[in-house]
């Protein structure tokens, strides 16, 4: 039963994949459409080869001899070893893996919005390889694995980490959307905008399908469903599908409560596209304690990370970096925001809780809880310290990654090509031809014929 | 295990959220789809918060003396008294809580079609607050609260109406689909119809894009698979797995065979439109008695259902009642027939049978069935005399709503702004700027060049 | 609990049918779109009263007397028989019965494709009526019900099958896809290429939009974990968990591993449709094996399934054989492939497995296993005999009925219905009104004015 709580849990995850395309496809301009939905479909089947291969082997170790810092069975091919052929296999390893690929894929699908309309699909193929068969897995093995460094599963954190409680980071906000969102930042910063993105009409960057964005933001809140409360991994054990129970309703009420700033008119109350985007920062900001808080805080902090998307998407703008699905803001900046509000929120019963005769509790004893409800305010420095060393391995890794590939050459395509547009010059013609023949007829008259040519200068720059 | 269930059936009937939206956004005209989409992420949003505070609370009771008309422990926040602190607490309550939000957002989401183009962002967000808050909470607890004065699980009901049997609605034909049609109803009347709908060329107001329509009606379908069978509330007691199933197969038919009355020529067998309406009013019809009804029956009340569709549809048209979605039509009218078809096809067996042991049968006695199974007749009576308290409650309470909101200026757009469209005015630009920068090209050349000015009269009032 | 388990599988593979008509919506041109949505509609629903009526008897026979070819209970509406109201009752039946009709449905839809532009809703409704009422059903009783001649649970085949263990095809490479890809080709065949599609501009057949062909392939994948998983028809038995969860993970690689000979650059890498359909070709290939092969034999038959659907579809094109969808190389060559590849990569484990003391086992003794494994090489016998008989059944079937409709004139729309495109002249107008208006305009302008008339050909040709 757990087996299929777990396969139910994942195909929604699974689901969120054909999210993340709508979402990019419908904020981007018509020419690049195909491409965006072809790098989506690339992660989808890249991810799932490498996560195989290496990925899953390099977050969960196998047998014995674990380190703390990275799983080492990644390269004997993780899978081999399950043995299901005994009476007694529920497949429980084959509904696991296929749950922790979904989440792979996720991780790996956040960036591709903030390179979009301008990365070649070799940088971006070499970016997924790294991010799904090394980068992602460090950190889940870091946070999810018992071996892990920063693991609350783990009896014996070495050196320092033995002070500080482990990591509570219960669905991801940090193992996935920060990761993710990290990169997302390098991707965007060593790439450089879009042509003409910070000069001249911004309004020419607008998303071409709200429809698209709209329902690729219901698809990924659907999706959450089974990536928050599915996070339990199990139903039957005592207190899990209470757990997965209450994660339904506090993921819930972060993502409704993140609506809320606008409404107060805090932000543009009329802006669909921030508007969704604030729904998925509120849903990325529970992720973390989405089954270790009371629900009333689950809407302070769906409401706290509305704000917080809101002030690093304005902060990019200002900085003139251009991140076209706000990719560093929904999941970076609200990830971190995530797993801090575990360090004021997270509450003593709902925390993880070792059994008492168990040698986790015998060794690191009682877990923290947050702040606000008398925690000693070592869980917080946790969510603090935890994020920070996802933050540097992540950051300087993909830096490593997009600055080489620009370096080589191989990270961002022409400017012939960006101008035309990807479909039209790499993917044999628009994702949408009858909407580009009427647009290049226009512009084809538009030199020729009255009036208004600088509008159809405009047209034209669209197609 | 059960709590799992109806996560799962949340998790569907939560997607009918998308269904809606694209619904809508495919059913308008492209100038307000913006505008439509971001009303249905305020219904999932602000719905959320609202059912949070006070809806849930008005619904369903807790504690003690609870009435028959209203539950009164609204205000001090639903959710503040579950303990689930306890070992044996499976987070029913939690996930009981999601799945009847997913009904409130669907119910509150129902009359946004009926106003669709022409409804201020104000005024929608009082109606949302009025129905999730007040109008719908007090009709589930009419019908599905212990203490509900017309619900099969009252002991004691009020008065007269101790001699009929409980209302029979498993699923909420009545209760979701009525209570939200009529609504709808009063919405379309008070606003009054679009600009020029009933004067002129009526292909200007066809839907801006048939995928979306029928993207929008098969995730609804979808989600009509949590929404009857979820509405067993649990899958382990004794015949619920059996109820659930069947609700599965009479859900399917009473959809497929809404199509029929097209088939067999009845109706125009080319719509797409109204072909995707009538799977939607067969859906509607069968919700009440999904559970209680022979399979074969469901064929004749979708069938039925198609037909009832279409009169209502048609004469809504005569009325010049415009109801872009065809929301009442579709919803209430086929709500009612939904309600009436449980008091002819209701069989002894499926009816719902308390256990002989039990206080409720001792008190209420065997329920009755369908007139067609030998029922008395009274069952016939609770199934017209519960949509009627229904219908004057939801079309009393939400035409003072709407008809205040008019005469306060704010429930209508200005004509300014509505023939503009809402999206350029209101939401920064077109949802889809490239075809909007072709048709606005167009238009203005249709001023200067040849030939067919009229033609572009026509492309301009479409943009 | 397998109640719930065939609820949840059925209700994936549902909206596989939401995926099928946005993969053809997004894949034909602008002019026929709401055809091919409409008849996506009809498949669900006319297949759902046949289904009900004939399918699902002729399918699985009920009570005694069954014989090899066809169930004959078919007339006695197939559920009459069903008596629930017992305790013990936990609805299987009902669950079974949904879960199949799911299946036939996606059976019917798959030839739809295949006709896409050009055929009558006469001609399509015929076929929807055989596929779903006699062709597939009779394919489903003789390899998955107990009494199938082909059948492994068949205690006692007749004649030379007594040779052959019976044929494994766990969720049906060859039952569904190969018997919808086979009726495909025989309807492309027989209806002639869309009118200028082998002459001129390749270019103006592109799909209409890419998005929704994106959004198509992800439902149908999500749908898939219905699908393979889902086939196991339970969870609780010993080992049914486990292979439920093997066959999510062989799904997923093998539709991963689909996306690799593009990246091996052994077909265009940057083709999205192509690459879409390559991962259909996938998971159609480890369909019928996906719970009886190790892991990493399912990226070998993925990858392989793929270059099958390229050569599929290449000599299609070839042989100028206009099949719009690629439904034959996707559902008929790769569904023949995965039924192949049982015979070379079915382990012993994992093969289905008679209980040693059942009738079964005494009779027909332990199954063999694939060739790769030390089989005898009679399954792989098995594997292709059993494809031979139908594709015989399923070709010779649908050709004849095709073969009379355009006898009778009644399988293909007049030249000028499909030189205007269905839509407009059929369905009161475009799926996209806007943008039609918008070309509908240039192309009456691109009489008057210059310049490049023979673009304006091609806008309007595209409309």
């Amino acid at each position: 039963m757990d087996t299929f709580y777990l396969l139910f849990a994942a195909s929604l995850v699974f689901l969120m994949q054909a999210g993340f395309a709508l979402l990019a496809a419908g904020s981007i301009r018509m020419k690049s459409v195909k491409n965006i939905l072809l790098k989506s479909v690339m992660d989808a089947c890249a991810g799932g080869i490498i996560w195989y291969l290496f990925g899953f082997g390099v977050a969960f170790h196998q047998g014995e001899g674990g380190n703390g810092f990275i799983g080492t069975s990644g390269f004997n091919y993780a899978l081999s070893g399950v043995d299901d052929t005994s009476g007694a296999s529920y497949g429980a390893e084959w509904a696991f893996f296929f749950f922790q690929y979904a989440f792979a894929a996720a991780a790996a699908t956040i960036t591709s919005g903030a390179v979009a309309e301008r990365c070649t699909l070799t940088g971006y193929l070499a970016y997924v390889m790294l991010i799904v068969g090394l980068l992602y897995p460090v950190v889940v093995h870091w946070v999810w694995d018992p071996n892990g460094f920063l693991s609350a599963f783990n009896p014996e954190p070495p050196g320092p980490f033995k002070k500080l409680p482990g990591m509570i980071d219960f669905a991801g906000s940090g193992v996935v959307h920060l990761t993710g969102g990290v990169c997302a930042f390098m991707g965007a910063l060593t790439i450089r905008p879009r042509l003409g993105r910070f000069v001249g009409d911004e309004t020419l960057f607008a998303g071409q399908s709200s429809s698209l964005q709209v329902l690729g933001t219901f698809l990924l809140w659907f999706g959450w469903y089974g990536f928050n409360p599915g996070s339990t991994l199990a139903i039957t054990p005592a207190g899990y599908a209470r757990d997965a129970a209450r994660a339904a309703v506090t993921t819930t009420l972060a993502a409704a409560s993140a609506r809320l700033p606008s409404q107060l008119g805090g932000v543009p109350m009329w802006d669909l596209a921030a508007t969704c985007n604030s729904l998925l920062g509120g849903l990325v900001s529970i992720t973390a304690g989405c089954s270790t808080v009371d629900v009333w805080a689950s809407i302070v902090i769906g409401l706290v990370g509305a704000i917080v998307y809101h002030v690093a998407s304005c902060t990019m703008r200002k900085l003139k970096i251009d991140d076209p699905l706000d990719a560093f803001a929904v999941h970076g900046a609200c990830g971190l925001w995530g797993c801090i509000a575990v360090g004021l929120f997270c509450t003593e019963e709902y925390s993880y809780s070792p059994h008492a005769d168990s040698t986790l509790y015998a060794k690191r004893g009682k877990v923290d809880c947050g702040i606000f409800y008398g925690g000693s305010g070592l869980l917080l420095a946790t969510q603090i310290v935890g994020p920070i060393f996802i933050i540097l391995w992540a950051g300087g890794l993909s830096l490593a990654l997009f600055g080489s590939l620009r370096a080589l050459g191989l990270l961002r395509i022409s400017v012939e090509v960006e101008q035309k547009g990807l479909d039209s010059s790499k993917h044999g013609g628009s994702a949408y031809p009858n909407v580009d023949a009427a647009l290049k007829s226009l512009e084809e008259w538009s030199s020729s014929a009255p009036p208004s040519p600088e509008r159809f200068g405009k047209v034209g720059s669209k197609v």
